[in-house]
């Protein structure tokens, strides 16, 4: 991985040990067995959207992709295998040389997807392909619950703007990749450094209960407050009793005032109260910031008052009740040798218990009706319809080993907006349903 | 952080990023104003367990006294805080000579906790006290949250033992933290290589349905594994009929076959059948493992079935329903300046809303029944009851600056399996309930 190109606040030397051991004994089993160069196609997909949920959004397919390129075993590494015994000496050897070298296929990150669409096609030997079967899962099922949530709570904040302020609430590092999930989702900042340092994404935040109870008297801590920051700074106004640290902030800071902030109480009543005592102390301009355990249903709830930005933490960076997905990575197709021409041969799991899944190499194509809006999510292993020709979902990511798809966060973002409003209009209904498209299978 | 002694999977050069904005902003106003140093105390707490929950496991300590030693504004960071303007000069020139100097008392990690108790108390000035507190957060509420998941479904299996194998649910690197929180909380293995590289957690795993399909006959992948890893290994018999299976595994390896792994199905039924089968073999020692979306129900609904171990992914990772804690870092009392013998008044903050708290610098301590088991949680602001003098809870972890109190995880997992086990019987009731223990404030 470039760390110095793209400046992460922490440097990952390798992504190899983000690893189920089962990877690691099936490579040694099918190295001894001549099995482990046979070529084979994996595909990571679910089988479902969470309980409800209409549609699903991909993210984390830029972090699959560093990765990918910085999957490899170093000297540390194997002396740790070697010592643990996890795996024999032939392994090992074949480990020290890894590098993928074979292709990636997936649905561009921000589109929406449905069930069964194969959201990542993964090429190459059995052996290549098998090893990133933990870390892809990891980063998709992650990055996209937090993306789904995210997608959600923007449609219900209409054009206000969201703030993702939940580092505190999950896992240190996990949360900078929630930082940037929900940016693709559709935040507009957040209060993560880290995620600012590493994604370049806007950072925002002025102060906290603490500041004020630091203070002699709350007017000392607004008084601090604006003669560091400016007036255009944020007040946190609900430390004491709301409605005089309202009049004490305006006082303070005079109408140019930038925002107050509000984190506890009915926020319905409260926003209502703040914008009325704000206007008629000549403080028109001066928004309102709400944060406070909200989730898209709070949000929603929000819409008639008047609040300008949300701050959205916990249910943020916990996927708004479903902190993970479940997307799979399964061996779908295989040919008995590593000759490219070798015909390949459809496989899946034929047990009882609902895990069942569909064999053979896919492609994926968006139906549009005729007003040009998605109509189905058609998944297909034989030749692509004509009509469905330029609608194919697929991109190219990684060639021969190489990442050929890299892009801007922006890009991704916009990528999800358009692909969100090209949903039937029931896709941003909070409510919970089927999938907004039917997955037909050709 | 003493990343050579300690084995990181990942080198983090620091922790200073993982935190809010605000933290940084509220220093600038401070330190501009002349109370940056005032004397502070912060104390990480829970207003209540997550619903239905009957008691918190502290976890993540360890790690957070790790993240305190670590944190530091390095070149690159402090370039980019100047180049995005987040601080002004003289708060960028504070932060280069930044080290926690303070104190740090807490539960050891591994205890117990309840509603209000102090589990970490950071003493020392507000401006280097304040600057910790999302780290802290993020630190302890996912780590307590999975620890607590872990300890549930622990104490549902009895004296069967626990594999952790949901790295592939969560952030890579959460994942990491996942397992060693599972360890704590009781878990005997996990899966993830990058847990037993960077805490020594011992790792299981053999082969995935992949495998199986990757072969021409279900019977050349079984020989193909036992021929690798030996016939103690664990055989997937539930990629096509189980029963044709469970008895070519036995055929290949033998009745010394290590166990059998069923993934999907009626777990129960499935688990019975295959008992009978495997004795009628004369496979009486052939373990069976069971893996599939399991949570703690699900293992105390097995507790009848013929199962030798579990393997838990998603549930645990997720926190079985409650993938974080509402843990918060709240100033509870300050002095009018850095002098050491400055009173520290006890602060709160009072608005409506259900948000207060309860201020001062707080001890705390477990009562005992006369039978030796935990009665109440008992916290108070000043001198401790003679009688409650040797049952205190807080230990000293940070101590002007040097962490004091690192320990080996297997301690951490010992205190913990004490913890739950002097708790009253109804701790470890799967259904909803009330906390356990009642906190009682003096």
């Amino acid at each position: 991985m470039n760390t110095a190109d793209l400046g992460l606040p922490v440097d990952v030397p390798s992504t190899a040990l983000f690893t189920d051991q089962y990877e690691l004994t099936m490579l040694q089993a099918a190295l001894a067995a001549g099995t482990a160069e046979r070529r084979s196609v994996f595909e990571a997909f679910t089988r479902r959207l969470p309980d409800g949920r209409r549609y699903g959004v991909v993210a984390g397919t830029g972090r699959v992709l560093d990765a990918v390129e910085n999957f490899r075993f170093d000297a540390d590494v194997l002396g740790f295998l070697r010592e643990r015994k996890i795996v024999d000496e032939p392994t090992l050897e074949w480990l020290a040389s890894y590098r993928f070298s074979g292709d990636v296929w997936g649905y561009p990150e921000g589109e929406v997807y449905f069930p069964g669409s194969p959201i990542l096609r993964v090429e190459g030997s059995f052996a290549e392909c098998v090893l990133l079967e933990t870390v892809i899962l990891s980063i998709l099922n992650h990055d996209s619950a937090i993306a789904a949530a995210a997608s959600r709570m923007v449609s219900a904040a209409g054009d206000r703007p969201l703030i993702e302020m939940g580092a505190r609430r999950t896992h240190e590092l996990a949360a900078v990749a929630a930082s940037r999930a929900a940016y693709v989702g559709g935040f507009t900042t957040t209060s993560d450094l880290a995620a600012g340092f590493r994604y370049g994404i806007p950072t925002v935040g002025t102060s906290a209960h603490a500041f004020t109870l630091l203070h002699d008297h709350e007017r000392d801590a607004f008084q601090a407050q604006v003669n560091s920051l400016g007036r255009g700074t944020t007040l946190l106004v609900d430390t004491y009793d709301v409605a005089e640290a309202v009049r004490m902030a305006v006082e303070v800071a005079g109408t140019e005032l930038g925002a107050v902030r509000i984190d506890s109480g009915d926020l319905l009543l409260v926003a209502h109260r703040v914008r009325q005592q704000l206007d008629e102390l000549g403080a028109a301009k001066t928004k309102i910031i709400v944060t406070s355990d909200l989730d898209e249903y709070a949000i929603a709830s929000l819409a008639a008052a008047p609040v300008d930005a949300y701050g959205v933490g916990t249910q943020l960076v916990t996927g708004s009740g479903h902190p993970t997905c479940s997307m799979v990575y399964k061996l779908v197709a295989r040919a008995e040798s590593a000759d490219p021409k070798a015909p390949l041969a459809p496989v899946a799991k034929k047990s009882t218990g609902g895990k069942t899944s569909i064999g053979g190499r896919k492609w994926a194509a968006r139906r549009l009706d005729e007003q040009g809006n998605a109509e189905a999510e058609v998944i297909g292993t034989g030749p692509v319809p004509g009509e469905l020709a330029d609608r194919q979902l697929l991109v190219e990511l990684i060639k021969g080993g190489q990442v050929v798809a890299r892009e801007p966060l922006d890009v991704v973002r916009d990528r999800h907006a358009a692909a969100r409003a090209n949903l039937p209009l029931s896709a941003t209904q909070l409510s919970r349903g089927e999938p907004v498209l039917p997955t037909e299978y050709i």
